[in-house]
This record gives C-alpha cells, structure tokens and sequence, in this order.
C-alpha cells in the first residue's frame, strides 16, 4: 500500500538530518504545553519543532468536516480524535503533510503563523498523549516468556501449555502510567527470601521492561468483538513502554492472580505516538506460528513490524548513556492485530485511548534480550558499564532509556525517547 | 463513634419500612436521569424516592463552601464530590439528612420543591455512579481461595504460601464494568478441554462471584503510600459487585499472570454507593489473622462489617428468584484498609473513584459459598431449583440477583440489588 505521506522522497521546509526522530515521513503526534501556563493542546514533532494543531484548527486549515465539528486537536488529549478512525486520521495526516511540505508556502511564508504555531522542541512541555481508561500488558515474545519462565519456574514449566495458543495478557495499571521524563521512585513491599520469613522494604530487584504499545482508534462497544480483518483499523498509533519491574516483590505476589505490586508502581510511556500509516512501509512476516492458531488469531497479513529497539543505562556517574539491549519489534510471536482480536473476543470493550503493551520483547541474541532479568541471568551476571561499575538490577539514580526507529531509505520514523532516572524509595527517606 | 446521621431514632417525613434498603440513616448516593433524555446528576435515595441533589444545590441549599464553588453533585458522576475528602462527606450528608427529617420544613413544606427535587426510585433511569479510572480485584476471603485452589489445583497447593501474607490481588477492566439491569452477553473464548486440543466457542461455566466493593475517595500521588491508619479517609462507600467468570476461559489462560477474558466481558455493581459512614454502626471484627501481617498491614481497628450478603437465582422459567447462597461481608480475611494501605505500599497512586473489589465472599457453611463453582462443587454437584430446573453454571435467560443489607434496630442499611439476566453469546447469534 503505497501512501503519498511516506513517500521517501517527501522534504519538509524544516530541515530533518536523515538520522533524527521526526520528518515528515513520521509526524508523531503528543500533547503539549508552549509555555507553563498554557493550555495542553495537541502537536505533532517534525525536526526539532513542535507543530501545534490547535492553531492549525482554529486558522481553519483543516478541511475534514469532523475535525471541523469536533476541534479534537484543542481538546488537551488524544482521545477524541483516537475515535474518530482511520478516515479522519489519513485526511488529518495528509493535511498536515501538505503543510509542512518544501513546496507548500501556506505555513512556509507565513512568518506570523510560524511564530504562533511552531515551537522548538526543547522548549515545549510533554505531557500524556491521552487519557488512558485502560492498559493491557501482553506476553506477546517467546524469548522473554522463556527466559523468564525459566528463571521463576525452571526450564521445565518455562512456557505454560496456553502460551502457544493465545496471546497471553493481564490488566496492568492505569493510573501510574506517566510520560517520559518522570522521575521512578523506588517501590517498597514485601518479598520472601529463600531462607527466611517474608520482609519489608525498598525493591533490590527494580528493573526494566523493554516494551512497544499501540493506543486504541474507535475500539468496540460491549459484546461485540472485533474480527481480527477489522482489527488494524483500531491502531492508531505506537509508542515506547517500559514497564519497570520489582522482581522481588513479583516473584513473591504473582501467584495465583499475576503480577500487581510488582508492576503497578509506574509505567513510562514516549511522549510522541508514531502513526500506524507512517509504520506501514515497515511491516513484515513475524515468526511462523506453530501450531496454527485457532480461526479467530488468524490472518495472512504480514503484521510484524521491523523497528529497531535499544535500551541504554547511565549511572549517576557515567558522562553519557551504554546501550545494554539491541533488539526489534519483529521478533514479536503474537502479533498486534491477535492482539486486538483476542482482547474483544470475548465482547470486552476497548475505548479510544485505551493502550495495548507487547511485553518484554527479547530476541534470540544474548544483547538482545528487554529487561535486566534476562541479561543477567537473573542477577547472577552482572552488566559492565563503561567506568567500571556493574548492575544486575537499577540502583538509585540510575536512568534508563528507551529508543527505537525504523529505518526507511534516507529517513527514519524515529519515537524519541521512553527515559526516567530511579528515585529513591519514599519508605527510607 | 456515634454519628447523629446514624441515630436509629431518626425518622424521615417520607415513609420507609422497617425491613427496607433506604431509610434515612442509609442515604447512599447515585447517578440517576429523571427522564430519558435529562443530564445525569447526582441523588440520594430515600425510601421509594430518589432526592435530586443537584436541585438542592442550585437552590444554594448546601452550605460546605467546596460544595457551593465546585458543585460536583451536577457534574455527572460521583468523582469530584469522592475526591473532596471525609469533612466535605459528612457536611453533606448531615445536610442531607436534616433536610429529610420528619421535623425540617425546608423540603418537606415546600410542595414545589418536593416535586422537583424528589422522584420515583421506579421512574428513573440509574447509571454508573462514577468514571471508574482503575478496577482493583482483590482475593481477601480463605473460604473462597481454599475452595476455588482446592479446584483449580488441587487440595495440597490450595493457598500458595503467600495468601496469608499479603492481600493478594489483580487488576480488573474497568471498561466493562456496567450498572445492575444491563444484559450480560456470554463469551466465547479458548478453553481445553482435558481430553482434546484447544477450541473457542461460547463458555459453558458461566458464574457469578459475589463480592463487595468500595470506591476510593481522594487517593494519594503517585510515590506516596496511604498508610493504614489514614485509609479509612480514603472510604467513600460500598458498592455490590458481580465478576462474573468464565471458569473454563479462565481455566485454559490464567496461568502465569492471572484472569484476563474468563473475568473481563462483565462486571455488574449496584447502583446506590452506600457512605461508609452509614456502615460505622456495623463495623465489627474480622477473622482472626495468624499469622499477624508484617507492620505497614496491621491495625487494632475493628475493621470487618457486619452485611448480610444474598445471591439469588431466577431461570427464565421461575416466576421468582431463589436464594442460592447466604453470606456476610464479615467472613473476610483481610479488611478494605488493609487492602488500600497493601495497594499504595509501593506507591501506587489511587484516584477518586478507583473501585476495589473484594474478591469472592464466601463463609465456612456450604450454602455461604459466593461462586457456583463453589456451590456446585467445580460442577459435579448441580443446585436443584425450585420447578424441577437443575443448574452447575449459568444457562442463557438466567437472572442472577445480588443483595445485602445491614441489620440495624428497626432498620436496615440496604444495598439495593447489582442484578442481571445472561444474554445469548455474540459468536452464535
């Protein structure tokens, strides 16, 4: 499917260099605020500019009759315009193109609408890009299933008997989820030595989960699932999870219900939510999947998507970050589109704005694998920084960032950064 | 602690019967709309009546300053008036209270008034009582744990070492949550059976489970944890709650990280949130724990409640419901403070109008179980109804019933009902 929008050879007015985050081929979309009194209101990032839509809607430079009505780039979330679908979103989307396009002179030429809707990014606030009703997190990669299975449960009960069958899920937490750039303070709870009683206090197993979520489009009323054909026209867009981990307190709580304190602490999203359009020149087959899976998780689409992954850890005396985790998003077995089916296959409803994680995607290299559980073999081998220092789980004022881009001929749709530094915990200070 | 609002002497100038759910001492709040098309606003109910709270504060009848400058009772849901806090509750409720009482002539005199402000319970159209951000389940009752392990995985690994620890819980879908009265559409989904490979089709162990639920007043932030001996300013009030189950959805995908489509199509609650300040009369102490919690769980408040719980059953045959389980929302292990102060120990952040579930009642006698898969003993011992009708899960048509009450001296605190008829699956329709 060829689309004008992510025509390689598109240039934009605003210069992009070929390996920054944000042409015009990507046009991520967040939700910002100009100066810290402002209003949040919606952009999207091109080069080291925030466009701010709101302008745009209010000029009338949108010509689609619901953006017109609904004014959904002024409403301070996404989520009005995640259900107005797939039309609305290649209308907005080509319109914005149009604009920022070398040969469009409409913003180009005009220095006041310049100045009033365009912003240096480093100057802008990020906020959450919607209103999150609710977060599902998958287990959507058999690397990290087996790696951790193994860990918690030995090699022999690794992957449970459903894990080839369906993509396994549980609801994560909505409420934590906060946008990059948030500090993480360390969380307190119980664990249970091997040796000893169960005890209180800060995790010394706090970790990291190397994750890409999809934010929900119209999503499906109550009772009516979505078939898996119908089921990419419910993406809107992707952005960078990580789902920072307590093993301990994990390993200790997670049976029989699944993990919750363990996890529920703090989610950190990017700021900037990828299109699926500007991802589409980027699919490709995942993993054959065998066995077959039943009628409903099927479709012949190629539904991987090949998007570079990479995790970088800095101490708080490291000058710059070490990258730990080299991975990619096609490695992923359960696809988004079975995601999307099995979650509302069941009649549950999905609402715009609602997020879709993938889980931990690890790779079959040893560099490759999502979180610290896995690279250091449970902590048993310890990471060496440059510097000297080693980890096997985060220390206090450790930050940790996430970066992934896919590469295009020339260009990249790059998703910035997911990155927070480690506080520490607020039961010991 | 005596409260005049509680005060069994209390009459209101509209008649209620002894054995009633909404005397003047219950006042739980709502969100109703008086006529189909009006905006939902908030009500208390009174006897057969619902009190139109947003009247009362447009006519300036409440004299709490951040009731009069923030009016949440006509905001639509009961978010803004659970995040103002204990002081603002019990303002308006002792306000609502006066203005009910047999000796008050303010609404009882002012026939214009009174038929502004006051409705037939019949009449109106009950909604959601709030835009609940995050469904929190718990696990809290050892009946129920024992009996639904001793099912799931055998006698000897019934209560993983865990359970008596920590309040173990998993976060529910709060999309799907929905007001008593809405048709619950059975599943379909992947089960296994023991003998063959995976199929999907509508389940065949549709269940109710019986629970209570609270909604979370104003919450903490994000880092800071409630600590036990501030919870209880964090209970707005109680609520019935129906989580229904697929147990053999549940069954096949649980493990590792625990319920997901087997619990996420439906969740039906009550309409009427009873204040946790109608229910102080009632408080009452809970089983005994041994062992005794590690600190940040342990209070020497008497934090159990004393309500009478009920599930009852009507086939599409039956011309009247029968009572399949009798309970009481005092058999649970670990109490509703200590369920907020585990949550937020490790800085979870709650918010106005989270719900926290109870997890399944059940008591020690075989007709307390709150789940068929109790009752009926994983199904091999079906419940015989009145009609000749046998019954181990749910059938098509099937009305399930939940109520509860608290027993005071003359009269009742009464939940209302969170009730619901099994409609035909989607995938066969």
């Amino acid at each position: 499917m060829f689309d004008a929008t992510t025509d390689p050879a598109l240039r934009s007015f605003i210069d992009v260099a070929p390996d920054a985050p944000f042409p015009i081929q990507n046009l991520p979309y967040g939700i910002f605020k100009p100066r810290p009194r402002a209003v949040p209101r919606a952009g999207v990032a091109i080069g080291d500019y925030v466009l701010d839509l709101s302008v745009l809607e209010e000029k009338g430079l949108f010509d689609h009759p619901a953006i017109r009505a609904q004014r959904p780039f002024s409403s301070g979330s996404l989520n009005a315009f995640m259900a107005l679908g797939p039309a609305v979103w290649e209308a907005a989307r080509r319109r914005i193109s149009h604009l920022l396009q070398a040969g469009t002179a409409t913003l180009r030429d005009d220095a006041a609408l310049c100045e009033q809707a365009l912003f240096p990014l480093r100057e802008v606030e990020l906020l959450l890009p919607a209103e999150i009703g609710d977060y599902t997190d998958f287990y959507a990669s058999r690397e990290h299933a087996t790696n951790v299975g193994t860990l918690f449960r030995g090699r022999e009960n690794a992957l449970m008997p459903n894990w080839h069958h369906l993509p396994v899920a549980y609801h994560g937490r909505a409420s934590s989820i906060v946008v990059s750039g948030v500090e993480v303070r360390r969380p307190c709870g119980q664990s249970k030595p091997d040796d000893g009683p169960p005890r209180f206090g800060p995790t010394r197993q706090l970790d990291f989960e190397l994750e890409v979520g999809f934010f929900v489009g119209p999503g499906n009323r109550l009772g009516e699932p979505i078939p898996i054909r119908q089921a990419a026209d419910h993406l809107f867009g992707f952005v960078l999870v990580n789902d920072w981990s307590a093993r301990d307190l994990q390993k200790w709580e997670y049976v029989p219900l699944g993990p919750f304190l363990g996890k529920n602490f703090a989610t950190t999203i990017s700021p900037w939510v990828v299109p699926a359009a500007a991802l589409e020149p980027f699919r490709c087959a995942g993993p054959p999947q065998d066995p077959l899976p039943l009628p409903y998780l099927r479709s012949d689409e190629d539904r991987a998507y090949d998007i570079h992954l990479e995790v970088a850890l800095q101490t708080a005396t490291m000058a710059s970050p070490y990258t730990v985790c080299r991975t990619n998003f096609r490695y992923l077995y359960w696809n988004v589109c079975q995601q999307l089916a099995h979650h509302t296959v069941n009649g549950c409803n999905l609402r715009p704005g609602d997020l879709l994680a993938s889980g931990t995607i690890s790779g079959p290299a040893e560099d490759s694998y999502g979180s610290l559980l896995e690279l250091t073999r449970g902590g048993t081998r310890p990471i060496h920084l440059p510097g000297g220092e080693t980890r096997t789980f985060l220390a206090d004022g450790d930050r940790v960032i996430l970066t992934g881009w896919a590469q295009g001929d020339g260009y990249r749709i790059g998703f910035g950064e997911a990155a927070a530094r480690i506080g520490p915990a607020p039961c010991t200070t």
